[in-house]
């Protein structure tokens, strides 16, 4: 098939381009293809994952998180820790601040500044962030599975991903709930709340085992990505995958890995529609979603 | 300053996101500043470089190449002598193909097929643009500076920036045009034409002296990066620099050096505006460019 | 301080490369001075943890985390469920077999071969695996830690680090053990068995509350590195760090994140001596355990 | 093949490692593979081109460059101007600098400060390369290849891969001289001398159209990877080729492209012995140097 020189016009919609960008070349193409691919599993009634890694929340994509989920682009969200606590923190009211990667981080620690890269976060923020966790753990009793302690948090919040999945019963998982700083303080505040992944696994495994079309959205690796694709080895394989990463495959770690090779480990159905896009997902993902909205 | 969630609405044009995007965080964040530095530099009357390295014009970039020449937000061009050779190849009517990254490469070459990545070249493109070549430079004698046959060239082409080059006289250099098939055919067949560089520095030095404010897009790093930055030891620095890359500093090459790093070489003056997108080119150009016009 | 240019000599041991290391640049430079500190923390008689992401069981480095264990070069490790099952692959004698990263990856599944970059496992390791995993696990009675459970683990096989980690006692954590074959296991045959990780945290918590200094040595990132730097979140930070990682921080993840970020955080102290190594820890690790030993 | 658990003995020689990693997996093995086709080569009687881009000479790499010349390990070099120029400056006595790269950019430039990456390099240095280039060039007339200028420049140096090249009439090609400080300064203090890379060019055909084994080792890419590659579209190929990189074939560019691609442009013959290392040079040459002596 012959590439097609890009073409923009003034006033140019982002649909328009991405739909251009498909008969291109290298990752312009690559995302081209993978908003066709997001659209076809929308169109045939896919059952849609989106994972999610990576300082995505901090960096101000919360909305389109939100939006994909409440548009059923996607049915399922599987998410880090970090992003868990970062999004309560929005939705809180106390939000990230634009700040230098060359900043003094010696400095920084002494104003009471935590840096992701080049999102800074304040002590009012931490602060605010573990009242709201301590109230919330101390009025939990019981076992519970990641899904059902992101439902509470969301049921307690306003204007979040995680209060749209309470109302909507939308699966969250979050595999690394523990390893967060919601993690530390269900350990300190939620003296008779148990979490049991056990749950989230089998809830994870009814979920890939739905006699319809099955797609994921990969968004930078990481346990999110595993713990997705994982459950297909119990199941019968993604028919559709999009991973939107900037790892590469040449290191051997997850993250990077192809989608190629999750075809000889069965996650993925040997003739499953498959690309990955190497790109920061804070660019890709809202080129898609203004793909898929329009 | 406050990130602000993206917020993305149907029908949402790419001037608009790449504006949004400048509120957020990570490359998302440094593409909307970007948008914001070369409109400043447009509107201030800079002058201002394009530096172009890596699978551009393969890769289907050509007319955002002669749109951002003709809309005057780039007052000269240096790129590498693949980019030249894939440019004669569209403008004489032989198209790039789309193929698979995954492709035997030994099958290729026993079809005659070329591969750049996800791009094929066949082999009647390769004899057109030989043909094309030969034609070209058994008619030229003297000395040459490199942005003198390219604009030779660009007088034998239609509808390419090098043929708007040519008619406007637009400064084009090409620093490595010897180490390309243009340069392999203009040795074979150029028998009364020298090409010779000291042309092309002491025009660039000119450019470079010219009293008002100076600018410079990279993309992709390269001999052009080094070319265009170089010159300004000689000069004042640049005023105002955008990389668009997706090497990193860590390893010490030329491509991944950030802007900072040339502040310590005065290639940049210490006060520049200077941001780094690490993006595909294919991407982030195209955003960009739209923003531009509108 | 000048640049010494390395001289190679016939018969160098790695130890004297590594030590020459630290007088050139980049990331040789950067290899050589996390030697000096590894060293440093190993004489001032540092508390030493040790994170493990990505394929390096599969790729062949099992012996060498089980001699820095043995030679008290780290004094906990805190790992990927991925590793620990490999590891408990490699210990049951199903050897990982070495394969080309350009296969057929359907044809792979097909004959039941699964792919991790160029390493291959075929059917047979993983029925050992199961076999392994369901027996140990249908002995288990009770809540446990994941370090317990690796002890259990440990316990049964031979000749592996997780053997050595029982025998001695050394708390090896493995945050994503949920999200692993050996976990999807655990839900399936161990249903007397609870795994809890606050058990974990506490235990995390208690060693880097000790009065001695702190060191941690991070292969590849991921939930490991999280995991144990977090901690110090309650705790007064690390003396002593070291990365090795080929992710970058300009994409804003954790894996790629800097050491002078987690400052930031006081996950490390102000004044804590620290170098990231921008390598493959498959060359960087076993370099860096040659110097230890001499 | 079984991938063999590396085992790492107190006292081990950097040639025993190498052979070990050869039978691991990822980049260890890559490295280990590597210096097997490279002992390969040399066995055969193989003319190997070496070629050279990336920061290589600041960071300490001059002598091992030497030693692989005077041991017959590569028989032509094509490197950047950079390192020409580099080298230069270190023979001339006038030593790189260890820096940090997290410096203040503005600040060193006013200290007469320039920095690549972690190596500093100072005004006396540069002007003492200026002097010697001004006198160098002061004395030349005619039309020189770039080999020709690196002869003379080697004649007037002690000690440098440089001066040993001119002894042994060694082809050392720059296919970027003019794209460098030496560029410049040919420009303006050497008013007789032309530089003509049609002489390269033909040197170059000439020494690839041997009747002998060809091989190549490829250090970072850039033109100087190109300049060699390109000048088997005229000849029959290589036979053998190493190439350590950091760069990876995603995005396009040439620097990353893999030797595989080379071979649907027939660079490589079809059946030719080739590795890719992706790991930083600084690291990875050291190592294949001291497995090459032993």
């Amino acid at each position: 098939m012959k590439i097609e020189p890009l073409k923009v016009e003034k006033g140019i919609r982002v649909s328009e381009l991405v739909e251009k960008f498909s008969y291109t070349a290298l990752n312009a193409r690559r995302l081209g293809e993978s908003g066709k691919i997001w659209k076809e599993m929308v169109k045939e009634d896919a059952f849609i994952f989106l994972t999610l890694a990576g300082a995505m929340i901090p960096a101000g994509m919360r909305d389109i998180i939100k939006d994909l989920l409440e548009n059923r682009f996607a049915h399922s969200l599987v998410l880090t820790g970090a992003n868990v606590v970062h999004e309560v923190c929005e939705a809180l009211g106390f939000p990230h601040l634009s700040g230098s990667p060359l900043a003094n981080d010696v400095e920084l620690a002494n104003k009471g500044v935590s840096r992701i890269y080049d999102v800074f976060m304040e002590t009012p923020a931490f602060e605010g962030v573990e009242r709201f966790f301590m109230e919330t753990f101390k009025e939990l009793s019981g076992v519970f599975s990641s899904y059902e302690i992101l439902w509470e948090i969301g049921k307690r919040l306003q204007n979040s991903f995680l209060s749209l999945a309470f109302e909507n019963k939308i699966p969250v998982f979050c595999p690394t709930l523990h390893d967060s700083i919601a993690g530390l303080h269900l350990m300190l505040y939620g003296k008779n709340a148990v979490l049991n992944y056990s749950k989230d696994a089998k809830m994870l495994l009814d979920l890939c085992s739905q006699k319809r079309k099955m797609g994921i959205v990969i968004i930078g690796g990481g346990v999110p990505k595993n713990f997705a694709l994982q459950a297909m080895l119990l199941a019968e394989g993604f028919d559709y995958a999009i991973q939107i990463t900037t790892d590469t495959p040449q290191y051997g770690g997850l993250s990077g890995a192809t989608l190629e090779e999750a075809k000889s480990w069965c996650k993925l159905k040997g003739d499953a529609k498959a690309v990955t896009v190497y790109c920061d997902a804070t660019i890709a993902l809202p080129l898609l979603y203004a793909y898929l909205i329009d």
